[in-house]
Order: structure tokens, then C-alpha cells, then sequence
């Protein structure tokens, strides 16, 4: 399928809406309706075989899995050889005593790597560890292929980092209940970096042990020229696909006279790497 | 009027029309429409005085102003003096053999400082030398201020060094000519900085030895929480301003586990300094 003289390819996203904890059911969900969609890449949200709002690290631990060897990843890899493509995915990873709200890059088998996430959100402070391991940009054949997860999106270093090492596309598994911030923001992540990004998305309202979350769906592809490709509503359980041209992320000139990253002034940013 | 318990600033902008080289017609129509609204703050458009679609680097020259000393400037200083207010304005400087695209902070008699203006766009390499101070905060007894110029927002190391070096209000004089892009992006600027921004565009065309310019208009202030809180439309001339809470600007958190600047992580942004 990919081949490295392509100049567009197919990528999409997933948006569901999970039941907590049933983790093989939603994995089953998730592969059945993946299959309405012809495309390369398919982004799914972030913890989509389990839910989010877990009680307690306890909970975390009882549905988190190895990566690789976990029955979720190996599903995904199966399924990504059969249909020669590639998913991003999050789940909950066990690794020795640590556990991460990780995505993993499941492609045609191979098992490219697996993001760790960076920025924790909330109570997920209390539940997982933070990825130490940074941002990391997967070479798939035909495109570049980075990924932040979720609340991953205020922090502009994140995608910035991804599209200086050469990231075309930022896959963004999400289980977002902010409502509309980061959909807005994620057009500037395209149009600052030039790059594609794809959000994916979670809908519906988790209450437990008390707390209540309502995610906001409008999962979107957004492309280098700010302008939204594809999207689903704040409701809806679908999966979307887009033909991108590569070249547009690849062309990082806005006009005639200005290369996006050529005409960064590094020398003026040194701030931007002082920890408060 | 600025007392540094003060809790509550009046900031605004004014979209103009200005008429190519009439500089004391512009600077004068500016200082009778900036006295429409009543404010603390109040920024200008980049260039307000000359218009911004020169021929050649001469026509720049010719119509540029030492700062401080040009009429410009001392026009600016004079009426911020008698009002107690600050103006952020747009001019071209004339430094030596060197011509900035620049910005001057008048504050109540005072000239705070100027920022020349570090990424130019599309033909201003050719007509103006790039800023080489980089991105200054001015500390205004009640508040801190940032300054970037139109194009800059593109770039998120601009506004993200001002805000960590405690910038609370990043004034944003523009001649905007793409599409919206900027106007949507400064949503970002804000939120992911939680700071006010404040960006004051021009509307017209200007045709020029073959260049015809539209300038988008839209002037907008933001919140820190990606509200509008007052915006122009795309043609209209006029003067607008709102009563910000710097409080809001002051506090990083956005959850009570998210204080936005401690939770960089900065060791995993390194790459963020590397020129391509």
C-alpha cells in the first residue's frame, strides 16, 4: 500500500464512545467500526479500550497491559497486517512498576513504537506516570507520523518539537472535556507547524465514584492551510477519512519569501527552556 | 490612574484606514478616534502612520522616524502623558543605517521601550532589517506587557518567551492580509499562555506599483480562557476596549493539578532550539 514516491494518502480518524472497563468489547467495537472506512492511518482517542475516568491507580493497574504482548495491541497489530494500515491507539500501558496513558503505532504488524504521554491532565497526575521518553517521530514508508495525546495540545513545544524532526502528520488520540479549546487550538498547531493534524476524539459521560465527565467528540483532520478537512459532531460514534496531499506538509514556505522553520530566530527563543 | 494593587486594567485597540505616506493626517486621525473609547491601554495597528505597501526600501526611508524624536513617537508620548494612558503603536524606525518594522510603548509621557519586529513577512526582507532584540517585557506599575508584530503570531516561541518572562497582556499590532489565519491562532497564543492578547488590525486595500493589499480587519481581545471578549468587524474603523481581570493572566492553573508553566517539561522541548 505505502510506498515512499506517494504524495497522498488516506488518514482518519475514530470517534467512539466506550464502555468502562469492558475492555474486549470496545476493542471488538472499535476494530467492527474501523472497517467503515477505507484509509492508511486511522487515529483512535486515547484510552479507547477502557474508558477514562478510573476511581483509583488500582483500577489503572487491574486494566493497563504490556505493550507489546497486551491482548489490545496484539489485536491492533493483527488486524493493521490484514488491511495493510496503520492505527494509533491509546491504552493503558504496564511497564515494570509504572503505569503510562500511552498510544501505541500499530502498522501493517510491526509494532513502530509507542508514545508515552507527557503532559497528564487532572487526576490523571494521581493515576499514571508521566512518559520520560519525549516526543518521538515514526517513519511509516510514504509519511512521518508523530503523536501527542490529548491535553498534550496546550503545550505548543509538543508539536513543534514532532515538525522540526520531521512529523507531516501529528496523530492526537483524545478524551477531551474542555469544551472546544483544544479543537480550536489544534488549527494553529497545523498552521504553525505546517503539518496535518488529526484529532480522534471520544463522546458521551462517564460518572463514577462521584465525578462526571462529558467528553466533547468533534474529532477533526485539520490540514497546514488551517482548514478543517473532516470532523464528527459532539455526539456522534463514526469514523472519517481524508485524502491528504503530503506535499502541503512537506513545502513548509507560506509565501514566496518565508520558510516556516528557516525563518525561526533560535537565537531569541532561548527562554523558552527555562523550567519555573 | 495605574496603582499596582490594581486588579482591573482597561485595554483596547483601534482599527484604522490609514492613507499611504499621509503621516500626520494618519497619526492625527488615529489620535481623534483613540479618543473615543476610554481605556488604559490602547494598540494600534503595525504601521499605523505610513500604511505598509511600500515600492522599494527608499519610500521606507523616507518616511521613517528616529525613535525616540520623530514626530511620530513624540506625538504618541505627549498625548499618553496628558490622558495617563499607554499606547502600543506601529512605525517605522529609522536606527543608523538600518530601517525596523517597530512598535513603540508610550506610557503616560514615557517612552518605555521600542520592539522591532523579529519575523518579517513576505516582502519586508526586502524593505526592513530584522529586529535582533528579541521579545522585551515592560513592567507598567499595574501590569506586565508583551509586544509581537503581525506575522510573529505565527510563531509560538514568540509570545510563549514573553508570557514566561511574565508578560499578562501581549499587545499584537497587525496589517493583516491572510484570511483569518491570525485571528484564530491568537486563540491559541492566549490560552496556552493564559494571557490577554490584544490585536489591532488595519482594514482597506492598498494598491501599489502592481501589489494590491486587503487587510482583514477583526481586531479582537482575548482572554486567557479563549473567550473574545471585543472584536471589530472586517471593514469597519473604530475604537474598542474592555475591562480585563489580570488576576486570570496571573494564575497558570487550569485545573487544580495544571499550573500550565510548571507542568512544561522543559528537558523533553531540547529539540526546540535546533535552526534547520
Amino acid at each position: 500500500m505505502l510506498d515512499s514516491t506517494l504524495d497522498f494518502i488516506k488518514v482518519g480518524f475514530l470517534q467512539t464512545h466506550p464502555s468502562f472497563g469492558k475492555k474486549t468489547a470496545n476493542v471488538e467495537e472499535a476494530i467492527r467500526l474501523s472497517r467503515q472506512v477505507e484509509t492508511d492511518l486511522l487515529i483512535l482517542p486515547e484510552l479507547f479500550n477502557t474508558g477514562y475516568n478510573f476511581l483509583d491507580r488500582k483500577e489503572v493497574s487491574m486494566l493497563s497491559e504490556e505493550i507489546p504482548g497486551g491482548p489490545t495491541t496484539t489485536r491492533l497489530l493483527d488486524e493493521s497486517k490484514r488491511r495493510r494500515m496503520t492505527f494509533v491507539a491509546g491504552l493503558v500501558e504496564r511497564s515494570e512498576d509504572c503505569l503510562y496513558n500511552s498510544a501505541v503505532v500499530a502498522s501493517r504488524g510491526e509494532l513502530m513504537g509507542v508514545y508515552r504521554k507527557v503532559h497528564l491532565f487532572s487526576r490523571e497526575k494521581i493515576l499514571f506516570n508521566p512518559g520520560r521518553d519525549g516526543f518521538k517521530v515514526y517513519d511509516l514508508n510514504s509519511f512521518k507520523l508523530g503523536v501527542i495525546i490529548c491535553f498534550d495540545w496546550i503545550f505548543p513545544e509538543a508539536a513543534r518539537v514532532l515538525a522540526l524532526n520531521g512529523a507531516e502528520v501529528i496523530a492526537h488520540p483524545s478524551n477531551l472535556v474542555l469544551q472546544g479549546f483544544a479543537q480550536k487550538a489544534m488549527l494553529a498547531r497545523a498552521v504553525e507547524n505546517r503539518v496535518y493534524t488529526v484529532t480522534a476524539n471520544r463522546v458521551g459521560v462517564e460518572k463514577r465514584g462521584g465525578r462526571r465527565l462529558r467528553y466533547t467528540g468533534k474529532s477533526q483532520i485539520v490540514s497546514p492551510e488551517m482548514k478543517i478537512l473532516a470532523s464528527a459532531t459532539a455526539r456522534e460514534v463514526v469514523a472519517k477519512s481524508y485524502n491528504i496531499d503530503l506535499r502541503m506538509a512537506r513545502d513548509k514556505y507560506i509565501t514566496p519569501h518565508n520558510d516556516l522553520f528557516q525563518d525561526r530566530r533560535t537565537k531569541l527563543y532561548s527562554g523558552i527552556l527555562s523550567q519555573l
